[in-house]
């Protein structure tokens, strides 16, 4: 089988969704929330400050179909249902956080090439 | 001066816009795009594949306004303006690069995720 090239910069290449659901607005909240272990979907709630139940629904949704994140549903009473990392998630989640990591370090210069930028 | 920690996982931290400028649709592909040099308006429009005039316009102004990318207007006829990446543009690019290669290379993988998660 042919060895298939995927590049994001092209319109439609499959593989711009999925950085789409990896980097948007709660995907990339939700995945670097994940890294430190399974959380059921009222911790993650919590954890990602802001989101609201559906859009942490649907997030949850795409990242599962993309097959970064894993739904476990336990056969108790009530229900409970971890949502975890896969190998692949981590990964992925691994590279985001390094990027996140790197902008809270130097928001100090951010803020300040913004207020540069609104003196002009 | 005490030392300011900055969380985007709080709603209210400023680094979350920034890094929906760094990880929105458009915004992830212009700071790819320019690792590989200074790039004019029309050159990344078309590198940027799919991207309108209004939103590479307000893309550039957002990372412009962040300290990530400069605008480098010649005092030339016609004036002849480059959009460079800042040295964090730089950083913050290659982090990104480094997820975008890693889905990239990875998208078999999400394709057959789809696949078995649509067949369910």
């Amino acid at each position: 089988m042919a060895r298939m090239e995927f590049n994001v910069f092209a319109k439609a290449c499959p593989s711009r969704p999925t950085l789409e659901h990896v980097t948007g607005r709660w995907g990339s909240l939700t995945l670097g929330a994940l890294v430190d272990g399974p959380l059921r979907f009222n911790e993650l709630r919590r954890r990602v400050d802001g989101v609201s139940e559906k859009m942490l629904s649907q997030t949850l949704h795409a990242l599962e179909r993309d097959g970064l994140v894993h739904r476990d549903a336990q056969p108790t009473n009530p229900p409970r249902v971890d949502y975890t990392l896969t190998p692949l998630g981590r990964e992925t989640a691994e590279r985001l956080l390094s990027l996140i990591h790197l902008l809270e370090e130097r928001m100090p210069d951010v803020l300040a090439a913004q207020q540069e930028y609104d003196a002009r």
